[in-house]
């Protein structure tokens, strides 16, 4: 069975828990109704399940290669792409202005979510052509905008990110690229660059690199790179293209996972220098970039929300298709391996987890269209600093557990799981590189540390505490075991956020090492919690539904099921993962390097 | 760098863990004084180091391949093998009637630990020998034991064993191979046999299948399988070999990992009928192939140790060499990775979890040799039935950590660790295999459950916790936070199980489902809490050499450190994990078929 995308469990996170109707009636996102909303992911649904899913498993079998400078991507990338485009998906989220469809973020994130689902390897190419477009619009001038974007836009051209060097990951302070500048304004880039997703492929007629450099006499350190387009074609006053500029491919990766994406290694100005374009002002670049990245970084985070659910359905198929030994319970005969306890627990496992990032997720994009289009500037603001809190969750969290889904997602298939034609061994591949790009986890829990939590003294954050209380009293009021373990657990959980918390911002200052060897939990914890208090609502909403009577009690049922696993075996966790936060720094930091 | 075993590491937890002492007085094992066992060890640690590591990387690029029913395997695993036999190492815990060494599994079992951390393709060949050896021993023939014991312990044959069908892969009930008894006394055997290890290769003269089939009107079910000698080539009377036997390798697997390791799909039958003979009694077979099967599980857990510490080597290695960023706590330029908190984290879940698990499983091993050596009749019996509690603990909590060591291995590399060039994947992708083949993790869960818990009541587990709680009181003459910190989370977690145990043993008659639906969690907690036994243990005896004035000052310390930092991050979940066991039933189970 192939990936189809969970219409129904994305409609209810928009509408219930996301607050699709508000987002629809903020200015500018009028178009976005409830009724619209759910055409666009239906037919959103229908293209990826038709073009782009069966090309998933075909194009890690068969990876682009590279031949004498060119990359040759996997049978049937161009014509998919080539559709995608035309049907306006990669616009989608962008300007109408610019050939885009100006939809709210809302309204964009599920169908970004199917299309990672169906393809990460595939979908990448769509994504850093929106994070180059994000640049563009927020940094580029009126005439980068005018020459770069509606390609961009329509899917005519795509774009990059080259911020990686040997030397430089995720330390971008010693990026040596160059930049020198010409008579006529432009510079000459010289440099390496690794990493770079869809570096070079043949998807689209050009390929708009957007690369960190250095001016000469620029500052030291990250207070001294500027970004520059440097197109793989020159574009022409006509938009027409122009010349081969001189950057190339000279290798692609061989990679554990997501091998239809090829990843290039580029050299910008082997023969001459090649032609770029400063972005914005000088020594302004990581400012730029970070842009790209955000976007990018929630990008990312649905990557494994979409992944987690592929490998959830992939499961669930099996092992409702799998007949292997007799029910526990008794059965004359060998039944289907769902029936089997902990078929089930891996199971459910990979869904609840699968549900609450994605439940956190669409909340976040809500809160981006807020921040972006509220009438009220207070309220944008509000809405945008909650939005900065939680991307780094989404990002950090919904990867991490993509790795688990994917890796319960092989166990469930037993020894057909090992063997790679079943499918099921691509997603735990294709996982690894989630926590990786667009900054490893650790990265994203610097940022949730520093520039999140710290900064404002964890202010944000306990604002999102005090709203997960407000569940809490609701959960109070509802009779029975569900309600009560889920309400037991996310009280719980609240406490130890809370007190991780004040922990982060109250030893920053005296203790930086300690409070960073506990940051990638904090990261998780707050996953936990946050998304645990999602699926709590949604339990809350589900009793709502059934006790005015829903014909879908199966449907609600099921989700006050899901909410009680999610709260017995992950926020049942949040105080030994206090633990390891708070008292577990000095295990983590004791040792001197030659103990290692 | 590559993999080196870590000797001191092993002779400490052999020494000062598992009473290597000990085990040397008791009869029979006189030959393994802790002076011979040093220098086995350090023997096996030479030759695998300079023949068997260095084609770990090579094998995993250049996997075995099939052509025309014979399997090539990677180059140089053939020499390598020739090396391996002739030297003895097969042969190291075998009768020395037989030509092997007799040593007890004790010393055995680091060196198997150091082969597989070396190369695990490589050293399955070995492993499946072992079992083969293990049931040819108890339930052979002396007819069998004099043809085919001698050829596979000095590695001039191998053995392999044949249980999964198609149809029947944890289920051995759904065997339906045939096995047609012949005048001569001999049978003809037909069936198709899946995922047989090294079940056709280039690396011997022989290979000896043992193989589960039905003869004609046996009971249906489990109680109807009986066992075969298959070989590949039919051995004469002088012990050369004879004409092809009818079994042949139609397939291998393309797999995720351990792909020098040939998975073969070996018809039995095609023309005319495969002969066969015999083992023991008819429909007895099942009892023999878990003896091979005993043996080899806990050899997988070996497995699962020794890619813990190849992974574990591989990160710090990076970690200490690769230079991206400032130190935190201020650094003009920036400094080796090893120096970030959260990459100290990782490797120390890494180091944490390799070394308590390769604890576990030597306390087993020397368990295993009182149970078959010691004078006294009820010791052997005492020491037989905890060791059987822990095989499935050692098997599959040290395969389930494996991977998360192995995941932590590739984060620590960052983008390095996504490509394959770096070898930090291949250990992702090998570990996969560990917690579903000899049994997948639920299925040694079962047992934990079953035959090792409710049937005596929980009275070998509550041994074991008596004796946490002895090194409880010994932590608590210690002074210190490191000390008080294990002290808590060990007696919480000594707590934990003891409830686990309780619900476990009290509600499999009333209801087994919620039993089983928090098997593998229980089987997870109590490995942490057993393991975390051990480096508790570690810490104490530590802390006495550290007071007589060792010279060894740093290697002491750095034992109590991994203790701590193994209670903070691991004993912490204990709680967790327990409502998960007692509470989660309700969750896991809640959901019909088509909720899903």
């Amino acid at each position: 069975m192939s990936y189809q995308a969970p219409l129904k469990d994305m409609l209810f996170v928009m509408n219930e828990l996301a607050n699709l109707q508000g987002v629809s009636q903020l200015p500018g996102c009028e178009d976005a109704s409830p009724e619209t909303a759910e055409a666009v992911l239906e037919e959103s649904a229908k293209f990826v399940a038709g073009e782009i899913a069966p090309l998933n498993h075909a194009g890690d079998k068969e990876p682009s290669y590279w031949k004498d400078g060119n990359v040759f991507t996997s049978k049937g990338f161009k014509e998919a792409f080539k559709q995608f485009a035309e049907a306006g998906w990669q616009g989608l989220q962008h300007p109408a202005d610019f050939g885009g469809q100006g939809l709210p973020k809302l309204v964009g994130t599920p169908c970004v979510e199917m299309l990672h689902g169906a393809n990460l390897a595939f979908a990448l190419v769509a994504l850093l052509s929106d994070g180059a477009i994000e640049a563009l619009l927020t940094a580029g001038s009126d005439e980068m905008k005018a020459t770069y974007l509606e390609p961009l836009v329509t899917g005519k051209w795509t774009g990059t990110m080259n911020l990686t060097e040997p030397q430089a990951g995720s330390d971008l302070a010693a990026v040596r690229s160059r930049a020198v500048p010409q008579d006529d304004g432009t510079y000459k880039i010289f440099g390496t660059k690794i990493f770079i997703t869809y570096g070079e492929h043949d998807m689209a007629e050009n390929i708009i690199h957007l690369v960190l450099a250095r001016t000469p006499n620029a500052p030291e350190g990250v207070k001294g790179i500027s970004l520059f387009i440097v197109p793989k074609f020159m574009v022409n006053a006509d938009g027409s293209l122009g010349a081969r500029n001189d950057a190339h491919c000279v290798s692609i990766e061989h990679k554990l996972g997501i091998k239809a994406s090829p990843t290039a290694v580029l050299q910008f100005g082997d023969n001459g220098g090649a032609i770029g374009t400063l972005v914005g002002e000088e020594n302004r670049g990581l400012e730029y970039m970070f842009i790209m990245m955000n976007a990018a970084r929630f990008g990312v985070g649905m990557q494994g929300i979409g992944l987690s659910e592929n490998a959830y359905q992939q499961a669930v198929a099996f092992a409702k298709d799998r007949v292997q030994s007799r029910d526990l319970a008794g059965s004359a005969g060998p039944v289907s391996i769902i029936h089997h306890p902990d078929v089930r627990r891996l199971l459910m496992n990979m869904r609840s987890q699968t549900e609450a990032a994605r439940a956190l997720a669409y909340v976040g994009a809500s809160l981006y269209d807020a921040a972006h289009h509220h009438a009220d500037a207070a309220t944008r603001a509000e809405n945008q600093a909650v939005y900065e809190y939680l991307v780094p969750i989404i990002k950090g969290w919904s990867t991490e557990l993509s790795q688990d889904v994917a890796r319960d997602g092989v166990q469930v298939h037993g020894g057909m799981g090992f063997i790679e034609e079943t499918g099921a061994a691509q997603h735990y591949r294709d996982a690894k590189i989630l926590t990786i790009y667009e900054g490893t986890t650790a990265i994203q829990a610097n940022d949730l540390v520093g520039r999140k939590t710290v900064r404002d003294g964890g202010k944000v954050a306990k604002g999102l505490i005090a709203q997960v209380r407000a569940t809490e009293a609701e959960l109070a009021k509802l009779d029975g075991a569900d309600f009560a373990a889920i309400r037991k657990h996310l009280a719980q959980g609240a406490a130890d956020l809370e007190a991780v918390v004040d922990y982060v911002a109250g030893n920053m200052k005296t203790d930086i090492k300690a409070v960073f060897a506990g940051s990638v939990t904090y990261l998780k914890l707050a996953g936990i919690v946050l998304g645990g208090w999602q699926m709590a609502r949604a339990a809350v909403i589900s009793q709502q539904k059934l006790d005015a009577g829903s014909s879908d009690a199966s449907f609600y049922q099921a989700k006050i099921v899901t909410a009680r696993f999610f709260a017995d075996h992950f926020l049942a966790q949040s105080s030994g993962m206090r633990t390891a936060i708070i008292d577990g720094s000095a295990g983590v930091l004791a040792l001197s390097e030659d103990q290692f």
